[in-house]
């Protein structure tokens, strides 16, 4: 029995989406490099030249690959891999990448709302040291930062160098403790438009939104609340996990 | 001196932003439920009632809470949590929240692209199964899921009930063996067109974007590579961090 059109055409954007996560992936990693050939790439993954060409366009419209007349098809950069299950500052993390800048937005003593002193295990009201700051890798926007600290940490940090220091880095300094963790949470959400102009993205690109509550010492005490904004065509985050068991020693 | 109105615009949706990322973690841990006021949240964050209205426009075009004239603003729901530091099929993670089922939309042998074959430490074009399934919770589509699976596993689980059991669990079940670990890609990405209509959301919606490349037994062997399309207004990824440490045991 023949194919119909319409079963074509969702043959087509299957292929094209699995092409695209294989490439995008491939290009993350730093395997893929240089140019793309749609002939090369048809072969190899046995899919229509169409749906090779779609695959390029999704690419194309993140921002991974270049297009042009003549030149052809570009790979345009590789991305930085942050760890999210290792504890580290963005500096700590993209010290391979480049040099992390800091432009430090906010930097103040605020009274903090009830959802945060709560998550800080703080009196309602309490006061808490508020900062906000645009992340730079080589000059070019790559997270946009909201972090609340306890304010027996936080005021000292202030006077820290807030604009070439990480946050976690301060943090260790002026208390004298380690880092004990720290619980994450991952979103994607679309940049809003004043979230886009400051991380320089078309409004309406995909961002990763992750909260990070950090907790010092041996008590373990939540002292460091953060919102990041992410910039993923630049940042992919990278965890290992490992297989958990049940209390009977059973997999799961 | 004044503010220039700049300022303010500025200040205002810096307001906004902050807002919305608490309010919208505190939503998802089921902190905050049903009806939300705006001169109460004006109070709580000390920022105006307009800054509040923007957070809340921006949580409703995400699909958090709800505004209807007459009837106020409502939380519609708050999000499952997906651990990535633990290796976990999405039924076993979603247990709690409902009943997955997953609608098989291939699953087949087919010769695997190299770049997948590389992953898989498989000779280039070996053969491997593809599968693809939409996964459903309670009937509402939360993920699209692609996967490789070297053949000698692979093969087997086709026999198996691929609508109502994870693949982590087929494989541990047709090897015998326990599942070692898999290390994971993050991503945020808009949706397209074709992958909007499967997962229910409109066009450019932002998601998740996951690869996983999990490994089995105690040699490790990769045999499973997936990438996942997960809705980020259904599904928040949870991941604990340790503080990591030099080699001269210092914090880096």
């Amino acid at each position: 029995m023949p194919k119909t059109s319409d079963q074509t055409r969702r043959r087509r954007a299957d292929d094209a989406r699995v092409v695209a996560d294989v490439l995008r992936r491939g290009i993350d990693r730093g395997e893929r490099t240089g140019a793309l050939d749609e002939q090369q790439l048809a072969a190899e993954f046995s899919v229509s030249r169409n749906a090779i060409r779609d695959a390029l366009a999704l690419l194309c419209s993140q921002g991974q690959i270049d297009r042009a007349p003549r030149i052809g098809t570009h790979v345009v950069r590789r991305k930085a891999e942050h760890g999210i299950d290792a504890l580290r500052g963005l500096k700590e993390t993209l010290v391979e990448h480049g040099r992390v800048r800091n432009e430090v937005r906010v930097a103040t003593l605020v009274r903090s709302p009830a959802a945060v002193a709560r998550r800080l295990a703080l009196a309602p009201g309490a006061e808490v040291v508020y900062i906000e700051r645009l992340r730079l890798l080589d000059d070019e926007p790559v997270s946009l930062d909201l972090t609340y600290l306890a304010s027996d940490v936080g005021v000292p940090i202030l006077d820290h160098d807030l604009e070439n220091t990480d946050v976690f880095t301060l943090l260790e300094r002026v208390s004298g403790q380690r880092l004990h963790s720290a619980e994450q949470s991952v979103e994607a959400a679309s940049a809003d438009p004043h979230s886009a102009a400051n991380l320089d993205v078309p409004a309406g690109t995909a961002l990763l939104l992750i909260e990070r509550l950090a907790r010092l010492g041996p008590e373990a005490r939540p002292v460091d609340l953060e919102y990041l904004r992410m910039r993923s065509d630049r940042i992919t985050l990278h965890a290992t996990a490992l297989r958990d068991t049940h209390p009977n020693g059973e997999a799961r």
